[in-house]
């Protein structure tokens, strides 16, 4: 299967194996805005899992062979010559998604939006599960001293979080309702904590993944069974706050639960779609257009890693306890297990065999 | 059947009936910030015809006989003592919807999200369809002379198209997909064009309705017919213009129509849902969510009437020809059966026995 | 004086005394939207010791007797006719500025730029420094057990740190530059935390004050003397963050301060006016206009009790460490002078006989 | 002197004269994402004239022979290699600024403020004003068959226009106060109708510019005479509208003016600075802090050439009447003699000897 194949190729550790993402289209552009990277620790996401199980996710199929990875961080071995910002040593964390167009989106600052983007391991662009890896380094960024790789991967899906709570306005003493407590249910949370908000109630199947939530700061867990109505459930979460939320940000993708976020926003507030479930879904749509309750999606995130390096270096927000377990490349198909059986929340690949440190 | 009453009452033409507003809860309030109007001219409303003949909308239910009409407009007849901005004489354009309570939405400015609102002609609150009708006089505002009181009475639905155009964000250069040439579609593309949008097209059933959308400045008309699918007709819509457009108003409440309208807009753009369908609609959400086109609805309008005034007064929009009807009261029934029918655009009842002038 | 006559009046202790805001220019709404409270705790600000001192701030003038007072928090003794969210013995905390006309600043929101506002100690309104004050009780919020009396009073200088926040758009790793730390300085420094600013440098001309604001929470102290140049001191703030700052609070009114603020900030960022000092000030505006650098003011706030109060009552802000000193009414005297020589940050009069507690 | 040089250079008409800008920081770039151009027309800004006659602006210091002019549209005879949506033979417009390097500004679609942008025509870097040039073709924009060469040059100054009403927040019944009936005043009127204003009021010194304002489409004219207070001027504005303005643009950069825009301006409105004078500005900042009006300066624009192009093709905006003179390129000279008096509005120079149409 490309799946097999595709892991495979993770690991390739040849410094010469080209990933380069070819930025704003031009053949010979590695040498000047590149840099080569050492890679340290790789993130398992679900979509990686997904591509490695069923070689497809919607319209995207892998064809050929593809490095998976996306959440990563590494250091700089070498430097294309227009690269001023980063020298050789640097510790980076890698945005993954690099415009090739300078397009409306790009000129813009909606770069995510940018149809033609680079992105890590969606095919059939390659990730950046492997030795060295080649990357813009626009979209690299330094790690301060007191950044650890581990935190410096884990930007990717604190940056999914942070999109996320800026898309729905969290603020001064918002209340919070996020639908799922998976990895990106749990950055929602620590980002809508370090915008402010007051309260937050979370909802999840497990009883583990809600305590864990409860650690991370939820102020109410919401265990959620099949029997639950989504208006009942929307009733539950107002009656836990004491208000109906400011904010929904839905994490599951499941059909039940977005209902349930419209159901329980407050009029004039807002729900964002980060969860991806069926094409086609149900919505109580004239409950959200007559109370004027928005639905925002998210596609990944967009200027996030400035921020979240500033939070991560001031200690603002601990990213820490998401990790869960860890392995070394070598034994990346158990890794991918790991996470394919729902154990844990965050499982890191450390790619370097002689620091295999967080 | 309440439909009859509802219907009659309007045709009450006592100037001690109470039809006020009571606003703020304050039983004594009519002395003090209320004015009696004589009405002059009251447009039909979709709405108004589905009260009369089905008793209800959704939850919102005719139990006693209710006067209908909310498009309104009148000559001030009394002043309440603490009315300072109006006299005798003025005649005035009248906002239907008054805040009862100070919540979080009034004082936020988003008074038409308020829960207790009164609004007229919305079951259990009177309409201003009647010869004379008391309202608070701080939803009362005085038309320049040059200003008719039909152009009064169509601030009602033009606010609609002002409130959907803003929360879509049209502006300078944006390309507007219109879903329906209805009264509310056409207000909308009115709005639109005077905000600086470059290029709007336009669909309906009804090639009638398409004839008075491109009199009104549609730059392209789109038949719709049973057989399209909503993907080919986002298709057709982006080749008339040439792009996606930014923005696409969704004014017919049909399913397909809201799918369609999704599938067109723009990455990052916004789809604003104002026509009111079914209670449950299915929609392409993965679509929506990963390009970041934003769902928003619209409920009524907030604050529109003094840019609605300033824009009739300088000429800058023209919505007389929308009004394709007129009839005295006396003759409301054939009145709503016009509308009922569907023939034209607006009806225009005129109360005033002495001046049946637009 | 006048200045002697207001600070006595504060003394009156009986229930009948009317300082009623009259809401809404009617003359009988006391029965209807007022409660009567017994007074807990009232700060004092800086403007009250002004009014005392000299008897007017810029055009208010102080021409009768006046009531001083407006960081304050009660108990509810009495409620009127139309009051549904509140009952004898609830503990609240006074929002001071009431409107008084439904005019486009109450209806858009921005009810705090009504020209016509009541604001308790601001001439010729009466402030709530005595034993029994009648307010609107739409603008008296009611406070949770675990929030006490003087966190409702601080709620005050409180929301003038959220609302300047709020206007300088500190969001989550902002770089925030605070000119000043008296008591709005640090109120500033609080909220900006709490709404995630990764980075806060801070100035005084006295070191006692940038000691209390390492212990709330500045990263760096700028001690100001009189021989910095505003180009120096920016320079200084920006090494001290490694970054030009996102914002800069300005909460000391001093022009030098104010270029300084200006010179600090980032291009595109804003630089938030809330020190109010001479009446023309000079300013380098080629510098923020070609950078695009807004000049943003503050008049007080606006809708920031309820998320105060969420805050408080959530524990993310804590702004006990504020209060330094506490006198009886009895003693208002000493507790104006003690404001009045800048000796510690707030002080607080006690205006319960039986309850001096916080 | 370097002005006549810089002029002289103008005159230049070599395709292999190098006026590349060199985007990215990459040095053989030009073969990727440059174009090479025939110039067709160039407008005369006062910056140009000003570089002329002081060699300077500000710190911008012409020390070598500099190209002049930035308000400038030609025909593609050459392509690079990774240029898609161009070929030869295509007409375009200009758009003088490029980003040189992907810094935060850049990725957030604020290009205009990073500070090591391209400049056409600021030093060091050359202008458009010659028979061939190269610019990045990223920032060239193909012009529609119905959009004249000459349109395709206004749209520099038109960009100004645009930025400063979204950045004012024109909308739909704005009455707005213009100061300066310049080129850039001009620009910023017809905008403002475009954006949906109802009312605009401008100023100026001398009749015949006023006059131009009221064919352009101004609603009231204030000429200004050098003893009037700037609080007197702010309140003939008032008058006239009847209403204190929304906005106020200003676009003289005197002082005074700036101080009426102020004074004139409603509570919770903006005063946007376009016009650039002295260094240091006295302005009466309590007056505009206290009633929360914004100060918001611009600096050129950003993401303006397509909306212009929209509008400019649907004939929604005019701007050929701003073109008052045409001059060959050979006499250059005559043209910044012209503009250099400040006779008529705009100066356009023909750089292609062939076709001297507009
Ligand atoms: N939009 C984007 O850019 C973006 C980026 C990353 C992830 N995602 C999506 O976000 C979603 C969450 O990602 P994840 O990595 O946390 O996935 P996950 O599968 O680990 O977490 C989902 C959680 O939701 C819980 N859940 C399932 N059904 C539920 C229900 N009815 N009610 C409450 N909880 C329920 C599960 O128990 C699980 O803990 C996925 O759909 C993923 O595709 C989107
Ligand atoms: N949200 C609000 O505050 C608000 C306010 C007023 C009206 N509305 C709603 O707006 C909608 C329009 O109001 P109206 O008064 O113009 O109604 P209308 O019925 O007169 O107009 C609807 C138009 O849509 C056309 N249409 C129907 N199906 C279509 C399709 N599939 N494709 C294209 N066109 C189609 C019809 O031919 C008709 O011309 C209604 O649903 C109404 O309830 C909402
Ligand atoms: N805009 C509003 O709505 C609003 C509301 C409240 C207060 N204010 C204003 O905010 C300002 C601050 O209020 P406060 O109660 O904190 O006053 P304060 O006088 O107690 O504090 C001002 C602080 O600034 C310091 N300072 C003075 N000059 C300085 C300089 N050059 N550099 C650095 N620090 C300097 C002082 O040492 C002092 O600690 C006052 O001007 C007040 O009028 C405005
Ligand atoms: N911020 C930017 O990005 C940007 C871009 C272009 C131009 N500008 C600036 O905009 C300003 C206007 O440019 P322009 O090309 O129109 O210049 P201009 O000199 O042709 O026009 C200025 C107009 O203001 C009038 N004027 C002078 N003093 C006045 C007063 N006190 N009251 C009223 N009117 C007065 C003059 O008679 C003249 O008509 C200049 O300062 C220029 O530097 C700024
Ligand atoms: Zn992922
Ligand atoms: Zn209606
Ligand atoms: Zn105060
Ligand atoms: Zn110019």
């Amino acid at each position: 299967q490309g799946s097999e194949d595709s892991l495979g190729s993770s690991l390739n550790d040849s410094p010469d194996r080209d990933t380069c993402t070819g930025y704003v289209s031009m053949d010979n552009l590695p040498k000047y805005s590149d840099v080569l990277l050492q890679m340290h620790s790789v993130g398992i996401c679900g979509s990686d899992v997904h591509y490695w199980q069923h070689g497809r996710i919607a319209d995207f199929v892998v064809k050929d062979p593809m490095v998976l990875g996306h959440e990563a961080s590494g250091r700089v071995v070498k430097v294309g010559s227009a690269v001023k910002h980063l020298k050789v040593g640097d510790r980076v964390a890698i945005e993954p998604g690099v415009p090739r167009e300078m397009d409306e989106y790009f000129k813009t600052g909606k770069y995510n939006l940018s149809p033609t983007i680079f992105f890590c391991a969606t095919p059939p662009d390659d990730g950046n599960l492997c030795r060295f890896y080649k990357h813009n380094a626009n979209f690299c960024y330094k790690l301060p001293d007191n950044v650890t790789f581990e935190e410096g991967a884990l930007i990717e899906p604190l940056s999914v979080g942070i999109h996320a709570c800026q898309r729905a306005g969290v603020t001064l003493g918002s209340t919070v309702f996020i639908c799922g407590a998976g990895p990106i249910g749990l950055v929602c949370l620590i980002v809508a904590k370090a915008l402010g908000a007051s309260q937050v109630v979370i909802t999840d199947l497990f009883p583990e993944r809600l305590a864990l939530a409860k650690e991370l700061g939820a102020d109410f867990q919401l265990k959620v069974t099949g029997k639950v109505e989504p208006k009942q459930l929307a009733k539950k979460a107002e009656e836990l706050l004491g208000v109906q939320p400011h904010v929904a940000i839905e994490c599951t993708g499941v059909e039940s639960s977005i209902q349930t976020a419209i159901y329980a926003t407050r009029p004039g507030g807002v729900v964002v779609v980060v969860g991806l479930g069926s094409e086609m879904v149900t919505l109580p749509l004239i409950n959200a257009a007559t109370r004027e309750v928005d639905i925002r999606g998210v596609f990944r995130y967009r200027n996030t890693w400035p921020m979240a390096i500033a939070m991560l270096a001031s200690g603002k927000v601990n990213v820490k306890p998401l990790v869960t377990h860890r392995f070394p490349l070598e034994q990346a198909v158990k890794a991918f297990e790991t996470t394919r059986q729902g154990i844990g929340i965050k499982v890191m690949l450390k790619c370097d065999q002689e620091d295999q440190n967080p």
